[in-house]
């Protein structure tokens, strides 16, 4: 089932020859092929539209070079022809009526994972570089989590929440994607050179950029709709108000995937732009198993209802809660007193007082009748 | 425009003998009025579910008695026959169709204020009694900044958030309003009789039990509508998954006011309840002007929006912005270079230069051209 390599050429030299996203250019190698769209590029013979896209690199072909040198760094070229082309997830972006939000020409990949399985559960987890301790221990908590329930962690291998997220799932031995914003025969940040091996290693760095492109602002934010395209759904950890990952968000929300955001205190502004997004339309979660929920198959992956403290008061109907009210701590009383306190009749206390007794929660004594004392709560 | 004597003594005779909530006596109340109603069930002539509510205590006068003794605490009693009942807040409990959700049949108040006027305009900050230092800071400043705003801070004096709220009102000659679950003459917890002793000096303390009666463990419940129902809507700070304050977020809920409950940490179980309110319905609120602008009157109470950091970048359109990655930051190129460094044509890429030197973000030296180096940011 290899991919023919007229095609991968043809690819390779269309990801360098137009920046991403290049919606024109998508939109005419889908419609002639790859190979076809690929020549008439490279002759010039195109729209106007096109053009715009291509005409300043139309004559930087370095296809086999470029093929060459991701080899060489042990990447490979993926392809929508490849049959672990992620087809499903890049759906979505026939949903978003935008031409920043459009499927990329191919992928320089570097992991033993497949791409489209991978993705059959996955989840973006991204943030703030400038992230606090505890967003960063949210984020690899939450990474490891998620890897532990067999959810593969997306993210964008950044300083900060991205790097928490993809070592919580390495920590478990999880599969995890890096999308990088930078050829993939580079890596970025070069602090996190030994993680985003780690992920070659195990699961995959990902790239639409061909090798030796640097890593341009410009193509972060880009970049960023890959990373909500390849998960189900997003869950930001940690953001200012203005940052690369309120962009991701946006692009999760004009995909239509899951968009969540995890709280924080609203005292530290590495929260305020997980709280702008929670006042909009992003579900708040607060563990691993409510992403799952929000993101998983139908009916299985609920999260359990959360641990709820229990009372020895739980389930006493409303006249035992009145008489247990009534019942004074230390000296006791008759049932005509307690009647009184209560508002209940004579009859209504007496039973109570029964059901009461058998609960410990009552204690008789020559007619008369105490609390059982707990400590008082809310 | 005193209210007649006899509708005190019967309204008197009523809240003591109906323990809250008596929606059958409400009823009754309601359609033959205070004075008849207080008769017919002193000589227990009253419809089965009326007498069900009354039948204990019926014989229980203490009218004159808990008048005085309210007067000697330096309080009074408040009923709907008085002007300043709070009959538009109480509407609320015309919509919730459950019989926990009911009027007081009247209300022991002591303060200067008009319980009408001071709810006209009124928030319910409520939470955790064992709250954390977070929860404390964030309920104190809500308290202060609302109270500033003209907001009214209506809660129930207990420890940890509530204290907090009220002292934050307190804090800048705000009004301030303490429901209380047990008798106007005594004061719950007595570790904040001095903030009550504040509060009924400058605002109002508020009370249905009877004169001597004690805050039970149902009165707490029973009280938390009150507070629910005074307030246009209902701020939760700080709640363990289950509590006292999310009764008084369900009471809001039922009574169709605004819930907003402030995030923390997921991190904090004293954040859990909020999360669970949040991931539900209520609105996340970070700071007193967005509580404003959801309770307050439409059109002027409206948050200014967050400041937003601004970049020397903002403005620069698609290409200006590609031409800008493209430009180095060290070694200068030309336009041929950019071009296709950036992706764009030769002309696209002169223009763009040109605002890129305007903002003072490119350098140009003998046709080459340069990037005004700023720090990388997400």
């Amino acid at each position: 089932m290899a991919v023919d390599e007229e095609i991968l050429r043809a690819r390779a030299y269309l990801l360098r020859v137009a920046e991403p996203p290049a919606p024109q250019t998508g939109r005419f190698v889908d419609r002639v092929g790859a190979v076809a769209a690929a020549e008439a590029i490279r002759r010039g013979d195109v729209s106007r539209e096109v053009a715009k896209e291509t005409s300043a690199r139309r004559k930087n072909d370095h296809a086999e070079a470029d093929l060459a040198a991701a080899a060489a760094a042990g990447a490979r070229l993926l392809v929508p022809e490849d049959p672990s082309w992620p087809h499903w997830p890049f759906a979505c972006f026939a949903l978003a009526a935008s031409d920043e939000l459009v499927s990329p020409l191919g992928l320089w990949v570097r992991g033993p994972g497949s791409l489209a399985e991978l993705t059959e559960r996955a989840v973006a987890v991204v943030g703030a570089r400038n992230a606090t301790g505890y967003g960063m221990h949210v984020a690899s908590d939450l990474g490891r989590a998620l890897a532990s329930a067999g959810q593969t962690v997306v993210s964008g291998a950044a300083i900060g929440i991205d790097g928490a997220a993809h070592r919580g799932a390495l920590s478990v031995g999880g599969p995890t994607i890096a999308v990088l914003a930078c050829g993939p025969d580079r890596v970025y940040p070069a602090s996190h050179s030994a993680m985003i091996e780690r992920i070659a290693a195990t699961g995959l760095v990902v790239s639409e950029y061909p090798p030796g492109a640097v890593p341009a602002r410009h193509r972060f934010l880009v970049r960023n709709r890959l990373i909500a395209a390849l998960a189900a759904g997003t869950v930001v950890v940690e953001a200012a108000l203005r940052s690369g990952a309120q962009r991701t968000a946006s692009d999760a929300r004009a995909l239509g995937t899951v968009l969540m955001a995890v709280p924080g205190p609203v005292t530290s502004a590495a929260s305020a732009g997980c709280h702008e997004l929670l006042r909009r339309d992003a579900l708040l979660v607060s563990s691993a198993a409510e992403v799952t929920e929000a993101t998983g198959r139908l009916g299985i992956d609920l999260a359990a209802p959360l641990p709820r403290p229990e009372r020895p008061t739980d389930g006493l109907d409303e006249q035992q809660r009145l008489v247990h009210d009534a019942l004074p701590p230390r000296a006791a009383r008759d049932v005509g007193w307690l009647a009184v306190e209560s508002g209940l009749g004579t009859d209504a206390v007496r039973a109570a007082l029964v059901e009461l007794e058998r609960r410990s929660l009552a204690l008789h004594q020559e007619g008369r009748w105490q609390r059982v004392t707990e400590p008082p709560s809310d």
